[in-house]
């Protein structure tokens, strides 16, 4: 009988510990029934040549999880006929489910220290081309506090309440007129939902209609944290590289099988292209032949600087295409709101989901941000952002175009917080950065964003948070060390 | 060829969406391969005895789906080779997965006009014994708007960030000081996270842990929105009757295989027991043997009238309970702020899924949060709430003796924001609830609590939103209808 355990003197873990894993599982393994006697400590001991002290404290803490129990002057008998099952949660590592390692893996790294990049912070850079975001110093503090101070009044039940799952309904019906009149968005004001940004929409987006295993059609460059959500799903991902404009519909693999196509038409993320009418209907037609849901993410729509936006794809197909809208990028970040307007099939089991697994949004925030828009200071908050970030996003160009002429190629569409640019053949990206960060600059590598790699060497570099002389002499610094 | 389609005239649909029905069915299975010719629009009209323009919209509608296509002078063909796999979502019901089907069913008609509950409106209740909640005349909304304002400045960053996903670093380091000290949880500030209420995280602790048809041990009576969240995700409940002392952990089912149990153990929920120190290492013991872990949900924590708590589950084992609390109940539900202590091992791939579907929760909030425990307001608001809200609890429970002396069984812990009674045997409580709403009073139903049906008669009288007067008039309108 002592010949089924042995402490291994090379085994780092202490003896008690060996012996323990090894009893656990013996018992595990159905060599000792339920009700069967082990050997005593003593016994065991002699048989391993070692203290009977390491004896007890195995079989300790094989009592302390229920394995054996002692009766004092008879021995150590096991307790109840366990197999592994008993003990071991389901899925693998951790005791974790597939989607759980999922999880871990994807997120590995990835909380954010402060906004969306992950660049490791060296030293604060002098100039940073930080991107994706709006800046607090154009926000209109004095009447966001005014907004917000009118419901905090006793008189008002809305803090007591939590409010419905689908959002606030006035600033549903807010967002309809807006979406209507500035996006050419068909909705009826039920169908716009309220969640707390992107990821969310997608998660439950995702679980309401993918299979692991399922197809879903990107663009490459993308949105990173969309591939990693969809991923995260057990999705297949299929990236189809962009070009100028958008999404090449006629190149999508014949035999692609994609239920859902993730695009961002108006203004092409990373990369800054438009996707014009005729792509805009092929991709639809594409998608109602394979019963695919196009998710349209506008997730910075409202900032164009010359021009007028295209119709979005919803307002081409409201059956088949789910319209995404955030908040984060004209207001703030730190506000966590954001909008879908849904196909009607779509509405019932979303709502639902959203209430299940987070019900609705916090009512006050969404009263004051229906208030901002209803009484004209959202216009005029993206008016100003226009403005200057126009201005910005102007200097930058024109900045490329005077120190590195002819060498940067940068997306032609005058929009965004950003301006990824292509660095020349056999660059290599991760030097550039380095070589930036060493001069005070700090750039964005573009190889996140593809799916495929190796990818070609780009860069990302935001405007929305410099003035117009960082912005020349970042560039300046940056042209140094382009190769 | 004409005799695979008919016209139905007892089919409600109209005929050209018959005949598009049919075509679609026909194209799916293959009897119409890519290229091959459909009868002209004539021909089938003809053979249908029907109008050539149903036929050509029939035909319309299958070409908007890229199912045909028109040449000219030459007819309408197969456009390409589909198969219902190309066309059909996966899962059942509207092209849903099977969580979005169940996600559908369980949220049918669950979305709330108000607070938690799910009783139709009829004419508003000149008193109703309205529960869980807080109440917005108590909360002191010149501090909250004074730290709000504090952090809405252009000289703070804060506004403009996403904020990580665990949660702001002083709101955790918070919760853990003030938890060791009230609760007895053992924990570090890292394992304390941030979400936005207990659904969230209920959520994505399924997902991590269950795979469909795990089981999980829930109280019956118990936290009905607990039991939707673990059926969202495919588990078994095993529900075990509580008693005055809360989970009878002896009567465990010896086959138990539960995963995940759920539990109330300072003040169960409905029924209102505390589970003694010796039933709560009977539960740690048993969980220990089966790699179970144990979801301590303190929803009511620090709403208790009299005597002291006991020490936390969570402080008795910290890697095999997470603790839940919530910030809903004593501040106000609106603001959707919870947060839930950690083992260990599930820190980082929780974290991780959290950053994945919902990144972190509003950081403005979450810093005001922060300095209003920190700065004592919460303490101050909590004796306020504790005072008052006990005055009022003693009035419910005096009444309940003057006007139904001997006739309801009350939970005895002063605790919380509401008494669960029993009704006589034999009484239907939808009649009684009903009976009291004719005369103004608005009570609540317990079968909604209960997995077991038929459920032992019983409702539930929120005291938070009444003053005493009103609370003594409800429950004597109430001893009317009792039979």
């Amino acid at each position: 009988m002592g010949s089924i355990f042995n402490i291994e003197p090379d085994d780092p873990a202490p003896d008690y510990r060996q012996l323990y894993r090894q009893a656990r599982e013996a018992i595990l393994r159905g060599d000792f029934p339920a009700g069967s006697r082990l050997p005593s400590s003593r016994e065991l001991a002699a048989q391993l040549h070692t203290a009977r002290i390491t004896v007890v404290q195995a079989y300790r803490q094989l009592e302390r999880e229920g394995f054996v129990m002692t009766r004092p002057g008879s021995g150590t008998f096991v307790a109840t006929a366990l197999t592994r099952a008993d003990v071991e949660p389901a899925g693998a590592g951790r005791g974790l489910t597939e989607w759980g390692v999922r999880a871990a893996r994807l997120g590995a790294g990835r909380e954010r220290p402060a906004d969306e990049d992950r660049v490791p912070e060296t030293r604060p850079a002098e100039i940073d081309f930080s991107f994706g975001r709006s800046f607090a110093e154009l926000f209109p503090y004095d009447v966001w506090r005014r907004l917000l101070a009118r419901y905090l009044s006793t008189d008002d039940a809305m803090m007591a309440r939590y409010g419905t799952a689908a959002g606030y309904l006035p600033l549903r019906e807010t967002i309809a007129t807006y979406l209507r009149a500035s996006r050419g968005v068909t909705c009826d004001p039920r169908q716009v939902v309220i969640v707390s940004g992107a990821q969310q929409a997608l998660d439950i987006l995702a679980r309401l209609l993918l299979v692991p295993g399922d197809e879903v059609l990107v663009e490459t460059p993308g949105y990173r944290d969309a591939f990693s959500l969809f991923r995260l799903h057990d999705a297949r991902l299929t990236g189809l590289p962009v070009d100028e404009q958008g999404l090449p519909v006629d190149r999508i693999p014949p035999g692609c099988r994609a239920r859902l196509v993730f695009v961002t038409p108006a203004h092409q993320f990373p990369k800054g292209g438009t996707m014009p009418l005729e792509r805009r209907v092929a991709l639809l037609k594409w998608a109602a032949t394979r019963g695919a849901l196009v998710i349209e993410d506008d997730y910075d729509g409202d900032l164009r600087y010359e021009g007028q936006a295209l119709t979005a794809l919803q307002g081409l197909d409201s059956e088949r295409v789910v319209y995404l809208g955030t908040f984060s990028k004209v207001l703030f970040p730190a506000l966590r709101l954001g909008y879908l307007v849904l196909p009607p099939r779509l509405l019932e089991p979303f709502i639902a989901a959203k209430d299940l697994v987070d019900r609705g949004a916090p009512t006050l925030t969404q009263a004051a941000v229906a208030d901002f828009i209803e009484e004209g200071h959202f216009e005029r908050h993206l008016r100003q952002l226009r403005r200057v970030y126009g201005r910005r996003r102007t200097a930058l160009v024109e900045a490329l175009e005077r120190h590195m002429p002819g060498l940067l190629a940068y997306s032609p569409v005058a929009a965004g917080l950003h301006v990824m640019t292509a660095l020349p053949p056999g660059s290599e990206e991760g030097r550039v950065v380095r070589a930036a960060a060493e001069r005070g600059v700090r750039v964005y590598p573009g190889a996140p964003f593809y799916l495929e790699q190796p990818s070609p060497p780009a860069i990302l570099l935001g405007f929305s948070g410099l003035d117009e002389d960082n912005i020349d002499e970042g560039v300046r610094r940056l042209a140094e060390v382009i190769p």
